[in-house]
């Protein structure tokens, strides 16, 4: 099995270093369109070797794009152009109707398997890879149907070498869920992040002021905007709403502030804390 | 040194175990309105006594407010009445505006001192309590000139014995900084919470999409609603604007996402990256 990743940042990266880790190959070739992350992903022992142009890559059995989903997107058709019927492709991105769109009506679809993994951090690039990242985390395949058997058991094995558990769902429907899921929570800290700059000129009252809880609402704000501005864009159809539903509720909570009603403020919380069963199947995952 | 604290939750109950742990006192005094809590403090070794009512307390040296803030605020005038002239009071509410008010013109107002340890977690009630919350944590202590000389030494000292770095600042002042900085981050919290509570009615999804991430951005909207709904109340004059401001930028997220503009998407997270550095120093703490 001769795996080629496309892209040696987080996920990539990481993913990489855990397919080595698990025995699910021995060698992995790389490409990384930033020459600097291709040296430094064979410094760390990321990848075997690293090509110089994605065309040294159409041989390969099994291609991952590990890349921002703008660019996957657009590079998917010309890849299935590339190669022959036995190479099996998938993509890691967080925004998936966008892709499956763009390649339909391609004949080659079958050998497409759109995926998800649920794991990252805030950080990106070769150094930020580690083994581990997907263990016991959850593996989204979008639009099971549209892909050829062999395709989505090999992408399957592959993500349950490394620990993940899969779920199939539609392209539509994900985007959907990670709108409001994952995207939301994104925007919302990127904003917290503006918004407390944008009054703490001088920084000095952010520390005093800040605490853990914090620390935890702000931490997404370090993500970068070269891979969020393409997942917000792709995600157009179901992120507005998602916003205009954050806003709505957030003026709930600003109008009974001001009109000092403190058993609606507590309504509201109480209504919250139901997120307190979930996020304790999440720890426990 | 005889301490007493009323409020034998997360703060009360962690002060009063690092304070004996530190060696500043031996002996602790609680008393906190729910029954169920004093037995349980007891139980926990976190209190040596509890007594039923708060008149009992009227002869400490040192009495510690660990209650909500509107409870501190109306408890305050009639604890200043109560004592003698060596009682210091302390209150550990995280608004300081409207109990420093409440007490201008009180007589025995020198004997209050006005703090907020920045320290605390989500859960609640003398099972949340530990050694060690404060530890390298800031104290925010407000409007230090309205306090006798030897008030302020006793509770500057107390919490510097449990590892904190003291903090001076006016009341008004605080108040305004924490708004943006502490009451925003719980309340777009709890707001993300009922958005993605209302949006997915079946839970199953949100478990499939969910990752670290929105277990981060989230975690604030388990902490309690009895805690947080006067603490909006109390700051009542600042909240509303940081609120108006957190819309305005999320609302500029909305409109870049809508009419396709991922240049501007982009521009407004590398301004949010700023706070990069300022998340290390507080990690870094």
């Amino acid at each position: 099995m001769n795996v080629s990743i496309i892209g040696l940042g987080l996920i990539g990266g990481s993913l990489a270093l855990s397919l080595r880790q698990k025995g699910f190959t021995k060698s992995i070739t790389g490409y990384d369109r930033n020459p600097v992350h291709g040296t430094r992903a064979l410094e760390l022992g990321i990848v075997d070797q690293v090509v110089n142009s994605i065309e040294e890559l159409s041989d390969t059995d099994l291609l991952i794009l590990a890349i921002p989903v703008d660019y996957s997107s657009a590079l998917l058709p010309k890849l299935l152009n590339m190669v022959s019927s036995k190479t099996i492709i998938t993509d890691v991105g967080s925004t998936k109707s966008g892709i499956c769109q763009n390649v339909k009506d391609h004949p080659r679809r079958v050998q497409y398997v759109a995926a998800h993994p649920i794991a990252g951090t805030e950080f990106t690039g070769p150094d930020a890879a580690f083994d581990g990242l997907f263990d016991q985390k959850r593996l989204i395949i979008c639009d099971p149907d549209l892909s050829r058997p062999d395709a989505l058991e090999l992408v399957q094995k592959m993500y349950e070498s490394v620990g993940m558990k899969v779920v199939f769902m539609g392209s539509e429907e994900h985007d959907l869920h990670a709108a409001y899921v994952s995207h939301l929570s994104h925007i919302i800290s990127f904003t917290l992040g503006l918004t407390v700059l944008d009054i703490e000129k001088d920084r000095e009252q952010i520390f005093n002021l800040a605490s853990s809880g914090f620390a935890s609402t702000a931490r997404l704000a370090k993500s970068s905007s070269e891979m969020w501005a393409p997942i917000f864009q792709q995600n157009s159809n179901h992120l507005p709403k998602a916003i205009d539903q954050f806003i709505n509720y957030l003026s709930q909570f600003r109008d009974a502030i001001e009109s000092n009603d403190p058993d609606k403020t507590k309504a509201l919380m109480n209504e919250a804390n139901k997120i307190r069963k979930i996020l304790k199947e999440i720890d426990g995952q």
